[in-house]
Order: C-alpha cells, then sequence, then structure tokens
C-alpha cells in the first residue's frame, strides 16, 4: 500500500513535465508557420490518429484520375509530425499531370496495377520509371513530376510527403484555371495565345 | 539558328547554378549528422530513384513477422530527403514487439488482413486500434508501439517514417539480447532476475 | 543636445525592427507544434529567466529516487530556445529506471555521490558508464537509458535536454501503469501474464 | 460541358488539401516560437507581397547613417519564409556601428557608394573589405560586424537575412543606452567607468 | 608583462573551442545533403566572403534577359548559412520565364528600371504586381513565379534566397529541353503534340 | 533450438537498417555546416560518451576566471546531437567578460558560490540576475551577456548550450585582442582612440 502512495506521488510529479508527444491540429485556431495550435490532450482520442484512405477517389473526371489527401486539413493528427499521406486512384490512362509539392518531397508505394511516374531535375534530366505493385519511388521536394496508368487495368497508389502540409501545385491550373493573363502566360511559357486561350476554356481559367 | 545558339548559351550559364535537387548517398563514404556525402548526379539514374517492396519478409521465425526496412541505407536515394520507408509482414498471429523509432514519427498503410496497433505516450495514455486494408495510422516520434496480427490471415503493411535514418529499438532485443547485465535489467525494470534470465536466454542475451 | 535628439529618433527607428530575442511562454494559451504563444515582452522580467532546481527532489518513493523537471511547462523562458534542464535525485540504492525522452538528446552532469549510466542503441549495443562528480554522460535521442546510485550516500545531477519539451516515457509505466491490456503486453513483449500482472498491481496498471 | 463539370469536381477536390503556401502574419496576435498566427488566405492580396525600400532612410543622425528594416514586423508576407530585408543609408562619414544579428546570417549588397565592411570572428580573426556598387558580402549569423561609408558620397546597401526576425543588437546601445550599471559595463568590458559614464551620456543611458 | 602572460593563455584555452562560425565551401569534395565539407580556416580569406554582381549578365538571348547565380557553387563562402543570391537582368521585352525554386523562398529588390513579376498559389490564386526600384517582393517557395520587363528601358534586381542552393526549375527547359518524349509531356499537360514538337524544336529537345 | 535460429535471421536482417543513433566525430575530417563525419560504429566505445569538467579550470589570469568547453571538438560524441558543454570557474572577483554565442542558447546552473549574470536584449533592455547554487538561468541565442563572482568564495557552474558548436565571442577580445584597426574600431564603438590602444595593448591587439 505505501508503495502505491510513494508510486502515486512519482507518477503525478512526473505527469506534471507535459511534455508534447503530440498537436492534434485544432482546426478552427489560425494556423502558424508550424502548424496549428493543439487541442487540448485531454480531447484526444485514440481514433485521432487514425485516417482511412479505403475507398478509391471518383475517377470520373478530366483526367481519368483522383488524388484524395490525408494531409494536416484531412488528418489533424498529423500536425507537427513532419508527414502526411495521399491515395492516388488512376482509371486506365489516367493521369496525374504534371505538378509539385512545394514543401515536401513525396514517396509513392504502388498498391495495383501499374505506373509510369517520372521527375525533372533542376538540371532538366528527366527521370522516369514504370512500377508495378509494391515498388516505391521517391520524388524530391519541388520537382515538377507525374503519374499515368501505364496498364489496362485501374492502377492505385498510397503516397507520403516529409511534411504535414506538402503543398500541391497542378502545372495547367496553375497556368490556365485562373485569372493570369494570355498575355503573361504567353510571355513566360513561349506558348501561343491560341493554345492558351484554348486550354483556359477547357479549365475555366479567364484573361 | 540564332535562337538555338542564344538558348544554349543560356542553358550553359543556367547549370552552372549546379543545386542540389537530391544527393543521392555515397555508402562507402563516412556518414555525417545530416547523411551521407552525394554522388555525383552523372551517375544517378533513374532507377535509383525506385526500391522494391513487393516481396513479402520471411515470417518463419519467433515473432511470425517481418519488418524489411528501406532507409538509406538500402535505399541511397532517400538520402537528405527526409522520409523513408519499410514493409511490415504478419503471419496469423504475427507480431511486430514493442519497439520506437528514436528520430522519426511512422506512418502505416494497411495492404493486406487487420492490424491491432498502438502505442502509449509520456503520459502513459494508451492510443489502441484495430486497422483494416487502406486504413492508415500515425505514431508520434519515439513512443513505444507495436502491431500485430488482428486477423486469421497474412497481414501486411507499408510504412514510411519522417526521417531517412528513423531508428529502430526493439524493447526486447535491448532488454534481453545483449550484454546488459541481469542485475542492471532488473534494477531499471523492476522484473525478477529469473525472468530475465529466461528471456536472455530465449533472445540470446548474456550477462 | 541635438545628438541626443538625433540618437533618440535612431534608437525609436530601430526599436520597431522588433525582433523575437525570446518568447517566454504563456503557458494559458494553447500550445503549436513549435511551441507556446508568447507573452508580451513588455511583461518580461529578468527573475523570469531563472528558475531554481536547488532544492533536492522527494526520494522517499518506490524507486528511491526523483526527477525534478524544468521544461517550458515549469520555466516558461525555455520556449522556443531549444533547451531545456531537469534535476535527479538518487537516494541509496536508488534507479532513474528505463526510459527514453521521445524528443531530445540529454547531457547529465553528476553533481554528488556515483552514478552508473548507460544506454541501449538500435544495433542493441550497451554503453554502460560509473560517473563520479563532475564527469559528463551524453544520451542520444529517443534510446533506452537509465541512471543508477552507484554508491552508498545520496546522488543528484543536473541534466539537459536539446529540446524545450523532451518527453519522457518510463518504460515499467508504459508497459504497467495504465490501461494497455495484459494480453497485448504479453503479446508484444513476450513476458508471461503472471509477471504483467504482478508488475499491474504494484504500479497500478489495470486489464 | 461534362469536362468543365468533371473538372470542377476535381479543383474542389484538390483545393481541399488545404496547404500552406504562405502565411502572412497577423500582427494583432501572440507570436510563437515559428512565427506569427496566419491571416486567412481569403485576406491576401497580391500587394501584401511587396515592400518599399526605396525611400532613403533619415541619416541626420548621431552615426550619419539609417537603418530601415524590412522585418516580419514591417513586411508581415515575410513570416515563415525564413528570410528578411533592409536598407542602409550611410550619408559620407556615415557609420553602422558594430552590431549583431542574433538569430540570422546577413548578405549585404551595395547600391551606390563605397562600403568598408568587417566582421570578427570567434577566433578572433577580422575579415573587412571594402566594397564597390554590385559587390556582395556575407556575414556569418551572430558576430560583431560594421559598415562604414568609404568614399566622399553617400552610399546605401540592400541587405537580406536568413530569418524572418533576424535581431539586432548594436554594441553601443546595449552597453550605454540602458540601466546596466557603469559597474557592470566596467566590470565586464574592461573599460574605465569614466569612459563608460562619458558614453551613457551621449547614448542616454543611466547607471 | 604578467597580464600579457595571463592573457594569452586565456586565449589559448578559448581557442581550443574551435567553433563554426562559418564554413567556406570546399567545392572539390562531395556535398552533404547539408552542404559541402568546410576548407580549413587558417585558408579563408576576407575576399572569400565577397562576391561580385555588378556587371550585367548577357541579355542578347531567346529571353533578353540573364540570370546570374551566386549560389554556393559560385559563392563558396555561403555554405551553410542558408542564404544565396542572384542578378536578374532583363533587356526591354526580357522575360525570366515561368519557373520554381524548389528549396527556397525568394525575396527580389528592383535595382532598375520596372518588372513586372507574379507567382500562382497552391489554391491556383494569382498574385502579380509591377514594381518599380526600391521595391521588394517575396516568392514563396516552390511556386510558380516569373519576372518581366515592364517597361522600356533595361531592368535589373538582386535576388536573394533561403537557402545556399535554392535550385531553380525552368518551365519551359523542363517540358520542352530534354529527352521527357512528346507523348509524356502531352499526357501530362494536355498540350497538342504539335505544340510541343515545335517547342522542343526551340529549345533543343528530342523525343 | 530453432527459436534461436530464428531470432538470429531476424536479428540479422534488422540489424541491416543501419541507423544512426550518434555520430561520434572524425576531427579528423572536414567539417561539414551539420557537424563532422562520423566515426564507424564499431569503433565508438562506451567512455566516448563521457566528458570529465570535473578539474577547476585555472583562474589565475586578467579575468580571475576561465571557460572550460566541452564543445565537439573537445567531446567528439556530442557531434550532431544538438548540445553541448563547458564549466565556468570565477575566483574572488572573477568576471566572464562581455560575450555572445552566435549559435546557440544557453543554460548555466550554479554549482558553487554566487554569480550575478545578465544579458542585453536586442531592444536594449538589461536583465540580471545574482544566482545561489542550483539555480538555473537561461540566455537567448546570440546576445551579450556576461557573469561576474558575487561573493568572495570562489564560483563555479556548469552550462549546455544547443548546438554542439555554439560559438563564442568575447567582446573585448573581438575589439581589442586582433589587427582591427584603431580607426575602425573607433569608428564603430565610439571609443576615443586612445582608449582603444590602451585595450589593445593590455590585450595584446595591434592596428
Amino acid at each position: 500500500m505505501l508503495r502505491i502512495i510513494f508510486l502515486l506521488s512519482l507518477l503525478f510529479a512526473l505527469s506534471n513535465a507535459s511534455v508534447q508527444d503530440f498537436c492534434v491540429a485544432n482546426l478552427k485556431r489560425a494556423e502558424t508557420p508550424a502548424g496549428y495550435p493543439c487541442i487540448r490532450e485531454i480531447h484526444v482520442k485514440a481514433s485521432d490518429f487514425v485516417f482511412s484512405l479505403a475507398t478509391p477517389g471518383n475517377t470520373t473526371n478530366i483526367i481519368s484520375a483522383a488524388v484524395t489527401p490525408g494531409f494536416v486539413a484531412q488528418f489533424p493528427a498529423l500536425n507537427g509530425q513532419g508527414i502526411s499521406t495521399a491515395r492516388l486512384d488512376l482509371a486506365p490512362k489516367g493521369v496525374i499531370p504534371m505538378h509539385t509539392h512545394p514543401g515536401a518531397s513525396e514517396v509513392l508505394f504502388v498498391l495495383d496495377g501499374s505506373i509510369t511516374a517520372g521527375f525533372v531535375s533542376s538540371a532538366n534530366s528527366v527521370y522516369v520509371q514504370t512500377l508495378k505493385p509494391g515498388q516505391v519511388m521517391v520524388f524530391p521536394q519541388g520537382l515538377l513530376h507525374f503519374q499515368i496508368n501505364a496498364g489496362k487495368t485501374a492502377a492505385a497508389a498510397f503516397v507520403t510527403f516529409s511534411s504535414a502540409s506538402p503543398g500541391l501545385q497542378i502545372l495547367d491550373f496553375a497556368l490556365f484555371a485562373n485569372t493570369l493573363s494570355t498575355e503573361l502566360v504567353a510571355a513566360t511559357t513561349f506558348l501561343e495565345p491560341k493554345v492558351i486561350k484554348t486550354l483556359k476554356g477547357v479549365l475555366g481559367g479567364t484573361g
């Protein structure tokens, strides 16, 4: 009995150390450069550390593909953990178009099907590989890369990033799906205005 | 023609920028606190960015489980990328015993079967969940955690870490599979010397 | 007089730079992954930068030892400084049981008495040394380590950590002082259920 | 039309990723060790990313020089970007006196005139150079350094720092423009009390 | 005399501290993820900390513009300092085409002329501004951005980055100036093969 | 027996993970911005993790004080651990003169005697406290600070830093113990040339 009493006071003393093992995001509060404020540990449940990427994304769209993010905004337990997740689904002929993640490296693990993936380095070198299930490819931070279905069946991949907020800039959307003027796009990409206007039409851009 | 000449001189000038997009490890050279020296970019091939975790690990062992690492030592392209990988295989009744990764958070994606996974926080709170294929669980850096097969069929998972060198300290090996004396283990764990000696016998420890 | 006027406008201009030399924690506000919000500099006093570890902790307990933390929760001026402190007291036969700090390396300086300290690496190598007053030992981040009184008199040490929130996970408490079920502990540690139940009894765990 | 519908659902899905490209500071909220909370992206305007250092600082003062900071406090878009700016103006005989930036390295680009700049290393080595327009000098983090007008005309420089909050500690102000007692200044600098009191008189210090 | 002797022994003792104020790169040695090995301090000269960006780059090329980098490869003293430099020159109608820096934020200071600069966020928002001499614009890490001469005279800017190796990926070169096949470019950008082949022709790409 | 065989293959497999728990410095190799290359783990001994600061430094010198560093150069096991150590000894009237650590915060623990310590912030605020044994004071990174013996007996302190290479710039040595010309010192500190020359004489400076 005495031991228990001794112990409890010890436990109490040490629990005052109040360390930060995790910091589940309070998404209602303003973000900081290091992530969101934490919810109080007393409100954290085991299920907060679990997120489902079991359901394939809807690939009935212009790219026959879907990216389902499990970033801090969807999976608040990732806040401050330096890692995040996503699921890629590619119907036959599906394409995750040329894009970058400004704030993270990416690791892709093929779940199903066959995927041709590649990136271009600052030195303009091209690194392309066709991957089978169980193969992993790493894409260095911030470089243009893509994934396309290399087979005749649906393909899927689980991807993780070296940041809770990796960012995602899709090239075509950045160029053609906003108000950046045709004149500026033409001047900075060498594309013909006619080509730009056509893609703006398809992708919903103006100007 | 003139354009091409103009262009080539521009390309040449810019390629002098000589940036570090990636740093594929030269494992023959001494590591530094930030990772290995890079091999020269001219020797880097597209296939260097790919690693296979397609083959299940051999689970015919004492834990009916296997961890197949894809850390920087196995997958040199991860050097400096802040991320690494591994594959877990759990035969029926398989267990990845209580362990920590001293230098990284972990994200686990269930590929097959059902896995009960959990971790214990600094405040001694327990966070356990049973996961199905497609579910993801995050384990904060440095905390004791485990995975066990929760079903009757083989289970597998793809895991990633927020560091190229996450570390892996398996509790039973740390306590019972080395030369740490029975006296010190007893004094620092409250286990009976007899219990310790038995486990040292099973796990190959001495002292 | 003119000089003073010139000077004062200069001082005023430069004080607009409003830099962050320190960030004394406002513990009433929610933490972020990088620490607590700062209290306003105008409210910071010189005494906020001082903390006392002069009083030995109470070692009348099950481990004949005490850890007195001076982490950010006790010593708010450490917020954002990347360092924290603690005091260890070990009565004769006292033991700081096997534990880890998930988020920091540790440096221990022996104040009084003699302490046997050690850690186990990921490669299961054992590093144990017996230390005298004035000796320093470093324990790498996240690895299991311990300290025991190696003499017949009280021992004490001042320890610092490479983070304001190093964390502290005590192995026995993580395994035996919470609701983690005997079945899961047995499965993940190879300990016999009877051994586990006994320690749960001593340490206040259930399940 | 169908394509547009497909596209819009895709755009909507991806915009849920809610990444952090930037974090324009909300200066009304308490700072954290990693910077200020962000204002909401919807309130961010293009002009927030622009700051003017076009106007020379007022050099009619004791040092015939001016530092115009463009740190996070003046230029909130720098929050979390790891970089900040300032403008130096030096009338003939102007001097930016010996100072340090506790939290950042500095790069100085000479705009006009000629500047003699230098720093002293921990090993007490002296690195002094006289710079012309278009020349760049780097000053390592935290070391004492200075800039003086080396010509007969006004000089100016644009400087950047490797942190949004580099800090600025001007030696003379730290020693002579506050309440640090003459006794403590004398004891810690070897300067004569008379010398200290004179400079306190000029610089507005007391004690 | 005694004082000097006392002093010299003190100086000698302290110089053993052997700290790292700077780490001028030895470019002949293999890089690591944190930069190059340092040359020995004894070989470092004051002039190593100076680099000239005084000479305008040659703008007689396809983009009527030039980027002159002062990254660690050109200016070895930047190694480990977390900052780097470059000079932009834009003849009338000159354009720095759409590009990213995968590893750094950028700050641009206009030296001469007028520059229209902009970037696109992950949310596809467009931030464009026209800048005059003395104005500064910040471009967040990894996002597509551009600069074009907005006036009728030559324009120039001094830019700095929050990394010694910021990287530089020029969109058109990444898409059209290498061996990435027309088929893959078409599939991942929605551009017509004819458009791609034309630009490959201009920019020297194949496939 | 079978179990042992199973186990050994498991141990073998896992040891291939080859993680970096520590990186004991090879001081004979060139440093990098992140520290020294590691010696091979097979050559690391338990005693490498221990360093002695038991012996008081020699205070028979001009400042009646001594700093005994235990930085990475003296204690190679600190390499990459983000922490370092030192011992301060202050004879009666001893002074650690005004100095900065450009790369680290400092925590000071008083071992013996009484110490008056203080620092000055970027805002020129003064934070001074007199400390007794067992009291701890934190000094933020890069700010000018000092310690003086506040009693009539010898005082000592154990200090740690938030970096393996904190740096140490002693103000008087930086100003008066090198070749920085009297003219430049006068111009950048407002001290009279006569005062400077006197101190250069005492401290061994020239110019």
